[in-house]
């Protein structure tokens, strides 16, 4: 596709990209805008202009505080009004083009959190994280519990603490067991880290009672965010058996601003991890189901001097999607347009591609170095923690761009 | 207080409690009503003819297909509500008397979910029940994991699947590991549970980093509803370690359709078990802060021949709702109206007062005995169970109604 918009040749928001988001400025309230190139194309705009005419859609679908609307006209709908806006931006006469109001820059717009979120399911699907979690806390000869390779083993996470991309997080305070001690102590956590992770958001609706075959499971999937699912190991530690992860997590989540839609990813289809002993029925596939997606975290003290410390790929995942949403409705768990489920920390076999500061400190055994000539166990106070992430192949460009947030000391 | 509306002796929605729901008929959309003997007041009426008129507040507050707008408007203004319709119905010459459409019978109403949940939490705040858990799935001699007497146990469970009182429930359908064997296979679930719980309903936002002292901590909460968290004890052993339980638990839960406002309450304050070792700091509290509430637990088999299968009380909780409400804001976690918190099963000391089947078969070794000759150790489908709970002091009653749902076979 060639396209009269002039896109740099790095940038993640190229015309195979348009993914969806809510921004807003001085003047204008919240609506759904794409992005493009390094600004933003007013859906808004566009609609007034005439582009969508054919799709008999209300123009209160933009005008919206969250894309819940918009996600729910379905992916016939809203995969048309990606391919318009593809083709409006390759037709040298495409109304868009002489339009002053319709693109605004990047800079000048404030993003908000893309959906509102119903429920928040959070996934633990890479065997080398799950591999290495076990190795420090349980059994380094039995790392993996005897259901993990038979379940995309999952739990409940918090909803109303996940914030777009740029809110800060306070350090949260909590229980911790001091070595030696029989009775905790109620302090600042002194083990805050991020989690690598890409979550996906629900795009089609499901009754009570009703499972999703795995063959139909990414008609259910609108689009993919970077997902920075913030945690807190000492308060996790004591905490966790035998429900799960509670306080240690729910305090803050973040997420990417910017929704990029499956169909964006289609060509970055690749083969999944060999899954052995074989999977349940309900949950066998076939095709490609993983995505080729580059990964990577950055730690940058103070907001400046930022460190690669991890580069990590989406395609390692031992379960892909479509396995973790049939798992998940395969009891009749409904879903509801807007529900993110998130992967788990997507860590690669080597120890430069470990998507936590527990695994690349091994538990804090090991330093991480900064390029300040600083070092790091854990996230300390006003470190920002910034994840990238994008797909590359023949020449086409698809980027996230990225989700990030400051540690601030505890209120 | 005396009131001129016919109240019968037994009744669980007296002068004295004032609970509010969503009601609908077949003429009238959902809007918000209180119930009162036997029949709902509909306060849209009681708005149009002019009772509300000192509060300053709109009428669509409660022409609403949830609480969550009406709730939103804070304890000042709902206690306001409350006690102008008490003085009402026992005023002789109030407009309610002479209204015709004020009162419907609750026979000719259907009841919906009461709030609009954003996030549900369950605690496990019941040391019998934890003890009792502890001992068939552990270890009998150390049964209480060490951090359950520091923290108020608690994990985050499914919203979109809580359900009114009413509502069927399909039989999930999940992974389940047979004795001596390595691999699961995939059938409906076997052991279908019951959880005798109660749930509270946040009244009051807060904002992300702030916590909520214990002291203050009964200012966030709106009022109490009778929950059944549905469980697939099969299911859940093979898939909760380590991140808790998912599937068990996340196919459906069962609330009552109105909610009991913390004043209606207060006569019913008692004091709690003596928590020994001591709390920390954030979770000590003073006064009473425990409510004595009679819980009960029917199976209608066929929705015929109830037999009362448990007999518990609220009073029982080890945890309260206060210290779990600090704790879980402890870390700066924020809480959104309409949020529901569940206490975790209600058991109590005796064998007659456990909440769940798994205890009252004890892990279905024992059989419980049906009034119609028959066995239960678990749910069997087209059971009904239903859960009533009142408090009654000094000829004051105050109750909950009911919450019932019957087990249909797996869709």
């Amino acid at each position: 596709m060639n396209t009269w918009f002039k896109i740099s040749e790095n940038s993640d928001f190229t015309i195979y990209n348009i993914p969806f988001g809510i921004f807003s400025t001085p003047t204008l309230e919240k609506r759904v805008g794409i992005a493009i190139g390094e600004s933003v194309l007013d859906l808004t705009i566009a609609f007034e202009l005439g582009l969508f005419r054919s799709l008999n859609i209300s123009k209160t679908v933009f005008e919206s505080n969250f894309l819940n609307d918009f996600i729910s006209l379905g992916k016939s709908v809203t995969n048309k009004v990606r391919t318009i806006i593809q083709e409006e931006l390759c037709t040298n006469n495409s109304v868009l083009k002489t339009s002053k109001e319709a693109f605004i820059h990047q800079n000048e717009v404030e993003m908000h959190l893309p959906v509102k979120i119903g429920d928040y399911t959070d996934f633990y699907s890479s065997i080398e994280h799950a591999t290495n979690v076990g190795m420090m806390f349980r059994d380094p000869e039995n790392a993996l519990l005897p259901n993990w390779k038979h379940i995309p083993v999952g739990y409940h996470g918090r909803a109303s603490s996940i914030m777009v991309s740029g809110k800060n997080i306070y350090r949260p305070k909590g229980q911790v067991l001091k070595p030696n001690e029989t009775s905790p102590v109620f302090q600042p956590s002194a083990r805050v880290d991020f989690e690598l992770e890409m979550g996906f958001i629900i795009g089609k609706q499901t009754e009570v009672g009703d499972s999703v075959s795995i063959e139909k499971a990414e008609e259910y999937i609108f689009g993919k965010v970077l997902f920075n699912d913030w945690s807190a190991r000492d308060i996790q530690k004591w905490e966790y058996v035998p429900l799960g992860p509670f306080l240690a997590k729910n305090f803050a989540s973040s997420m990417s601003p910017w929704v990029v839609t499956m169909e964006a990813l289609e060509p970055f289809r690749v083969s999944g991890p060999v899954q052995n002993p074989k999977v349940l029925t309900h949950l066998e596939y076939s095709g490609l189901k993983n995505f080729d997606i580059n990964l990577e975290v950055l730690i940058a003290p103070n907001e400046k001097d930022e460190t690669v410390v991890s580069k990590s790929n989406f395609k390692y995942m031992y379960w892909n999607m479509s396995q973790q949403l049939a798992h998940h409705t395969s009891n009749g768990c409904n879903l509801n347009v807007g529900d993110l489920m998130a992967s788990g920390t997507i860590s690669g076999k080597n120890k430069d591609s470990y998507g936590s500061m527990l695994e690349l400190s091994w538990g804090g055994k090991n330093t991480v170095k900064l390029n300040n000539g600083e070092n790091r166990k854990f996230i300390e106070d006003y470190d920002t923690v910034i994840m990238r992430g994008y797909c590359e192949k023949d020449e086409i460009r698809v980027g996230f761009g990225e989700v990030r947030a400051q540690i601030l000391p505890s209120k």
